[in-house]
């Protein structure tokens, strides 16, 4: 069985992504990072999420991001903004797909994985500049040249298979393949249980996905 | 003044790049790894010289890379080999130069430095693949994708002024800028006090080095 390692933040998107992945017949490690982000609710969903769909293991990786700043998700300075703000918002962490699939590379050279899955998504989207196409394409060709294993021949594909999808075709999707989507936390400000807010970006791009794919929504708020 | 992120490991390239980028009017904000590496006597060297360079700053970002594995670097049951080997060596640590790379674009975003200095080497070096001047590249078109601030016009470069020199000339280059070499520890074997064991391929790389520019080699060794 090929193996991949699929990031798994624990939210709809990374969990959908998973399912995709064992759909398409991979021995999956699911890999997560506590990186300093406020809503820590996400790993522990992740972990669930890992279980529930099979991955073959899941791991955590520690990397204090908040320690740089720069963003609203770790920094407790700079609060997380109601959602329908313009640009790209102050919760993109600098820099942060580019770490994570940094670290995913490093996990693959050393399991022979042929693949890394992430859910990025450039439609339904905080707009952030390392969720794009020509991004991951960029970043696919960089990791061809940054590896033993892929100088040996052995080159490494990063599939993102959501990345042009609507959130509503994300949520028929992962309905599909039976994501448990209520043990997914998405919310920015997620409590300690993984209760929503209902007001930031994701929250919205969240609810708005579920309605106008007709299906219910099992989200917990915290009101 | 421009500001620069200077990925600082200790070694005697890393003290030169930095002698480079102070040279060319930068303010420097280096930045070291405590990655799980066994010569942990580097992160002291790199603390002093930031110091004696005038670095702005001097940052060490903890990453257990070791969690990983896949090195004689970070993996105890992997014995460090003696010099001379044919191929990519097991010193090799899986995707660490684009680990490093990307946190140092975090931290160059957030800081609104225009480059990052990389002392990484394709000449007389260990042949990791990570140190060519196509990844290097590569990685520099990725960065530029990556960020909002690249999105918003302020690209970024990767600067690597001694990847096409001799180690011989990185010595003289050094030496004319004033590095002080007795405070570099390359040695991949190195114990704590960073005195060097003499038969890695980092400690051969290094004497050779200085018997090639006539100039006195002040590593401290272990016999």
């Amino acid at each position: 069985m090929p193996r991949s390692v699929v990031l798994l933040s624990g939210g709809m998107d990374s969990a959908t992504c998973l399912a995709v992945a064992r759909a398409a017949g991979n021995s999956c490690f699911a890999l997560s990072f506590d990186y300093g982000q406020k809503h820590r609710a996400e790993l522990d969903a992740a972990a669930h999420i890992a279980r529930q769909m099979g991955a073959t293991e899941h791991r955590v990786i520690r990397i204090d991001l908040a320690q740089l700043g720069g963003s609203a998700l770790t920094d407790s300075a700079i609060a997380v903004p109601e959602a329908g703000g313009v640009g790209i918002p102050v919760t993109y962490v600098p820099a942060r797909n580019t770490v994570f699939l940094s670290l995913g590379l490093a996990w693959a050279e050393v399991l022979a994985a042929d693949s890394i899955y992430a859910g990025v998504n450039a439609v339904d989207y905080s707009g952030y500049p390392d969720c794009r196409p020509e991004y991951i394409a960029a970043f696919q060709l960089m990791a061809n040249l940054a590896t033993k294993r892929a100088v040996e021949g052995a080159l490494l594909e990063i599939r993102t298979p959501l990345i042009s999808l609507s959130k509503a075709a994300i949520v028929r999707l992962g309905n599909e393949l039976k994501v448990d989507f209520s043990a997914t936390v998405s919310c920015y400000s997620a409590d300690f249980s993984g209760a929503a807010c209902g007001h930031c970006d994701a929250c919205e791009l969240r609810r708005v996905g579920f309605a106008a794919a007709g299906i219910p929504d099992p989200t917990r708020y915290q009101f």
